[in-house]
């Protein structure tokens, strides 16, 4: 099955562009997925095809207008209407990876990309299947940026496109923790070398270390995620099961 | 000015991608930004040109080899001395419009870009100088889309890209809060109306009527942003500092 992904976009000369390269790229080649662009301004209704006014109440920038965008969106719904649809824009909820393997699993995504000042808030009230996503807490200039990051992170778990590599489960955000830190050849470089367990054949010993470098690093950097994970600051996510059990 | 912008990367010819068209395009084309890639392939040492090796300890995917990457740094390090330098890896602190514009008021950034399974940790030891950066909670085939990510929003805040429009103290996570709903033409689409107070022509109301929203949507939709902000769940940013009066 082909995973099929859309695009609404003013810039479809943005896609596939960094996605027909590497890991996408093959695997577009090899239509693991398929990517349509739908132009907004083809939906626009008067003669200067205008897909965008000013914000009411006043205000920098421009809105897309929902009239045409509605037309648009109406237009990606009846070519694939089980693809979710998704709203690249701030205001929206952030992207999870959890979400990213939903959405994977399924028969495509929809996206929609704003320019200016965004999208008329009516879109959201007379379409409600669509999901208002965040990719970061940072301005873009439009939602295309945000798209290609989410279109990617979707790629490469689909199935056949990484193998192993994705399988996911020593992966940063997979088990609501960051993955562990890495290593290679050379064993020595600027006088500074690879932990001697990594080195030591060990594989019980190994996975312990990850783990409590996993966890550590979370609790130390990522306190919001180490949260959610059930941790308490100062402690580990091992310490804190042991304390269960007591 | 020309804000430098250099990105270290397996593939180059991913840039400037989608940043070639609108207003990172336009930006570009007045250089305002310039964009240099370093392919870190050119720096391998043996003869098959490797740049990335089996993680030490085991395990699924390739590690890019430090010395190799190392390499690479060190000459980006060299054409652009002064540049913030940041690493492209779910590990990292989640990056903020704070941070971003931070780095679009300086004279440039350099990008790196793993591949794989990421950066041999040593390269952090040994280089304290390379920011680690995450996107956004989801994990990418590589670092190329959450660089071009952070490339479009420091350019669209370069001096003269794009004038009042990113003027910033009306945009989402500006101020913490989350930009406040936007409307357009036509007054009514499918029986649903502009608020009336944004056809008001009443500055003041508008003012108010938006900056309840932003609070309201940020407390409902971002609890996270709405607790750095400094309110508490169910209260009013503006309760909050009327009560701070009380």
């Amino acid at each position: 099955m082909t995973f099929a992904a859309t695009v609404l976009t003013l810039y479809p000369e943005m896609f596939p562009g960094p996605l027909r390269q590497s890991i996408a790229g093959r695997a577009l080649e090899e239509q693991k997925w398929s990517i349509d662009t739908i132009q907004i301004r083809d939906f626009a209704t008067d003669k200067h095809r205008t897909v965008d006014d000013t914000p009411a109440g006043g205000g920098a920038g421009m809105v897309l207008k929902t009239d045409v965008l509605g037309a648009a969106v109406d237009h990606a719904i009846a070519l694939h209407p089980d693809a979710s649809i998704l709203a690249m824009t701030p205001r929206g909820k952030p992207i999870t990876q959890a979400r990213i393997r939903q959405i994977a699993t399924g028969p495509g995504v929809t996206l929609l990309c704003g320019r200016f000042e965004g999208f008329d808030e009516r879109i959201f009230d007379a379409r409600p299947q669509i999901e208002q996503v965040s990719l970061a807490d940072i301005v873009l200039s439009g939602g295309e940026p945000a798209a290609l990051a989410i279109l990617d992170a979707c790629i490469r778990l689909l199935p056949g496109v990484m193998g192993a590599a994705s399988s996911g489960t020593e992966e940063s955000f997979e088990d609501g923790l960051l993955e562990y830190p890495q290593y290679t050849r050379p064993p020595e470089w600027e006088g500074r070398t690879i932990p001697e367990v990594l080195r030591s054949g060990d594989h019980a010993k190994i996975a312990a270390w990850r783990k409590q470098r996993s966890e550590e690093d979370t609790r130390l950097r990522r306190p919001d995620l180490w949260e959610l994970h059930g941790g308490a600051p100062g402690q580990s996510a091992s310490d804190a099961r042991q304390k269960d059990k007591d």
